[in-house]
Formats: structure tokens, C-alpha cells, sequence
């Protein structure tokens, strides 16, 4: 099967301009095909702050209302997809922008919750991709980009977390294409220590993250990132690594650094 | 050769929820295949205000600054881009947003003025349109729906005319398709007295366009609207008409309504 690599990028790279065009200077290199996923950034909290608009949270989890969902969905699909569009494609990278209403590509279901009523918040699973017309795409040489926003196909945009929309694609690819699946954040990879940017954890298997996670060594922005790549290592993705945004490159041409993901 | 039907729609009808359900539920019944494209509507400037972003004008003319050319960004392809995509997926019309930066879809040129720097403002002819990829992709049934943001291949996005955009999608797709233009405006076509709904002129060439130019007979919102109406007659396109949003489907359906513009 051919190789295709599922990138993610997250909201810290986004607001650093000159870190995030190297970033994409590295990612348009890449020979292979491609799909790049984007989380956030400030800048919809930034938006929302000047517009008044409060976040709200319910036993400390974060509720997308109507009015947060219209400022993610400007943010998120408009400023941030159509900027990192635009840099690739003066970067001659064939990129093209898609939320999941986009030709139904991400179908999600809005989260339903006994007790916290999250609004506007989609959840997938593999299932909820359509495989075919991505496929089709990246058969034209397209480089799908991905904002956080999916749909219901009830008229409706829903807020649904990156990391998840990196993996359930990478998934769903796994049948067609040999998907190795990147999440790039901030750091060289899982830490033995937080501290100490030199104790990367090179394999990660599922029973050493029950353990890490047991031991209370994974800090709260690791652990969904590390449960959406096992779900990924257990639906037949290939690879999945967390690697350090600026070793994309490195990584990819020397196999070199990095947290591997394994069963 | 095959129809097509390239439909413009403004801000008027974006900004009224419950007339643009109702046109998007005309769109989705079109049978032959579609494109639409959509101008931005009050919500950009709502926004502005909001964030005390001041409107620039020289001589009387807008100008596209950074900061403004974020906030049509956000809302044109944003919001108002994904929002219609959801609603046309609910109504099983399989919609596709784009910019024209999404896989260098309209390539425009950032306007160069002797006098005035109208800032990220994007000027695009027939030749902007990357007709080979828009064929591809409208072959695999999809829907595009264009917002009016464009780009320069050098990583800026440009703010571009709708009814232009609707104009030279027509004229570049006129080479492979059958393509008839609807600009869909509030008005029941183009009037004789503007205060007299029924004074509809059925039919406007190019020479009496000139004279009804200069009898000062057209308003300001429509003059643009006839110059790139009348572009698209001179460069190909089959049928062009300016109709009542309303009307969509009697015009398609009846071939009733509206004025239609020839040369």
C-alpha cells in the first residue's frame, strides 16, 4: 500500500507565526502524501474575550454554547484553515481546507451526557469519515487540511477535538493507504520526566501507559494525544509517533526522535 | 455539452436565517449540476463594530486592510461558508466550501493602484479560475460553494468581488459545460422605475445597459451586478439572468422571471 502520513498540529505552533511557516516549510517537503490536522489556538479565546463572550464550564469541562461555536467555527475554519491554506500553497503544497460538513467528509454525532449538557460538541469514531471522497482527493494530488469542526447532517457544526479527528482519519485511511500518524506538539516526545527535556520515552506500549498514567506521570494536555494514538495503534494505523513540531523533518527523512505508540 | 448552473447569492438573503433556508432548500432541488457562490452580509461589519475595528475609506472607496481582511475571512469563509455547506448537507445536497485558496482555486492578482492602496483586494479574470480541478470536482458529484475570498499564491488572502467570482466561475467553466449565471438579488430583476416592482425589463443588452447607465436609471447594487453579467455574455456563458431569490426555482423549473442579460 502507498504511504501516507496524517500530521496534527496543535494550538502553541499556530500562535507562534514564524515557528509555524517553518513548520509548513517542512511539512510541504515531504514527498509522500499527506493530510494536515489543526487544532486551535488563542485566538478564538482572544476573540471571545473582546467579543464578552464568557467560557463556560460545567464540573470544570468546557461547554461549546451557540455563541463559542460561532467564534471556533470563524476561527477555526475560516482564519486559521484558509491562513495555513494560503502559506502552503505559496509554498507549492496543493492544500485544501475542509471542515467535516465539507462533502460530508466527518459526520459527527452530537455528544449526548447523563448529566453535563455539552453543547455543540460532535463525537466519531472511524466510522464517521468518509473514506471514499477523501481518497478521491488525495488521488488528485490535493492535501487535505483539517480544522477541529465537524457537522451532524442536521444543519449543524460541532466542536470536536483535533487529536481525535488525527486519529479516526488516520483509521479510516488504514484501509486504503500504509498511515503513519504524527501528532506534533511542544516537546521531543513522552517525558520519563517533565522536567528534563532529555528523558524521552522512546516506545510506548498500552500496558506502560496505564502504568505512566498510574503513576500520575503524564500531564493533563499528554493523555488525550496518547489515547487517541493507541486508539489509532489498535485500528490497524501503521505508525503513530509524538514527535517535537520542529523535527518533522527529521524525523520523517532519518526516522529519528520521538515517542513510538505501540500495542 | 453538459448543464451547469452558476448561482450568486448576496447579503441580504445571507442575513435573514429563515429566507435563506428556503433558498438553500430551492438550491438543493436543482438537478443538474451546481455551483454557488455568496457575498458576506452585515455579520462582517456587526463584527468590526464589535471589535472597534474602524471601516477605511479613501475617495469614497472601501479599503481591505489587515485587519478587516481577517474579520471577512473569518465570516466570509468561516461562518458564512460552513454554516451554508451544514445546511446544504442536511438537504442531501453534497456542498463542498472552498476559497479560492483551497487547492489554488481562484488565484488573484492584490490590486495595484496609481493612487489609492485599496489594501488585500483581489482582482481575478477567466484565467484565476483553476477550471481543470473545479471540472475534477464537480465530476465526483460535489457542490462547491464559494465564499469571496481569494489569494495570491504568496501566502496572502485576498478580499475579491462575489459577483465577480460568480462571473468568471461562469466564463472558465463555459468551456466544458453548458453554464447558465443567476444573480439572485432581492428585486424581481432589473426595473425600469425602481419604486415599481412590476416594471421588470426582460432583456438588457449591452447597448441598452449604456443608456440606461447613463438615464441614471441603475442603482449603485446593481451596476456591479450588470458589468460582470455582461462579462459572462461576452465571454461565453450561455444564459445569464438576474432573478428574485424567491424565484429560483420557477426561473429553473418554468423559465419565468427575472431579466436576462445578452448582448
Amino acid at each position: 500500500m502507498e504511504k501516507l502520513f496524517v500530521v496534527k498540529i496543535g494550538g502553541a505552533l499556530i500562535d507562534d507565526e514564524e515557528l509555524l511557516n517553518k513548520f509548513l516549510e517542512q511539512f510541504s517537503e515531504i514527498n509522500e502524501k499527506k493530510i494536515l490536522v489543526h487544532g486551535g489556538g488563542k485566538l478564538a479565546t482572544t476573540l471571545a474575550d473582546k467579543l464578552g463572550i464568557e467560557q463556560k464550564l460545567i464540573n470544570g469541562r468546557r461547554i461549546t454554547d451557540k455563541d463559542t461555536l460561532d467564534i471556533v467555527s470563524m476561527v477555526y475554519a475560516g482564519s486559521i484553515n484558509k491562513n495555513i491554506v494560503a502559506k502552503l500553497q505559496a509554498k507549492n503544497c496543493n492544500a485544501i481546507g475542509f471542515s467535516g460538513a465539507d462533502g460530508n467528509m466527518i459526520q459527527a454525532k452530537k455528544r449526548v451526557h447523563p448529566e453535563i449538557d455539552f453543547g455543540f460538541v460532535g463525537d466519531i469514531d472511524k466510522q464517521s469519515i468518509n473514506e471514499k471522497l477523501l481518497s478521491q482527493l488525495i488521488d488528485l494530488d490535493l492535501v487535505p487540511v483539517f480544522s477541529a469542526i465537524t457537522h451532524d447532517k442536521k444543519g449543524n457544526l460541532l466542536n470536536t477535538n483535533a487529536d481525535t479527528i488525527a486519529s479516526v482519519i488516520a483509521q479510516s485511511l488504514s484501509d486504503v493507504y500504509d498511515v503513519e500518524l504524527l501528532f506534533c506538539f511542544d516537546k521531543e516526545g513522552v517525558l520519563e520526566n517533565i522536567e528534563d527535556p532529555g528523558s524521552v520515552i522512546k516506545k510506548v506500549s498500552e500496558e506502560e501507559f496505564s502504568l505512566l498514567k498510574e503513576a500520575g506521570k503524564l500531564h493533563k494536555g499528554i493523555l488525550p494525544k496518547l489515547e487517541n494514538a493507541l486508539g489509532a495503534v489498535k485500528n490497524n494505523v501503521s505508525k503513530v509517533f509524538l514527535i517535537k513540531e520542529t523535527q518533522l523533518k527529521n524525523h520523517i527523512e532519518n526516522h529519528h526522535g520521538g515517542t513510538e505508540i505501540c500495542l
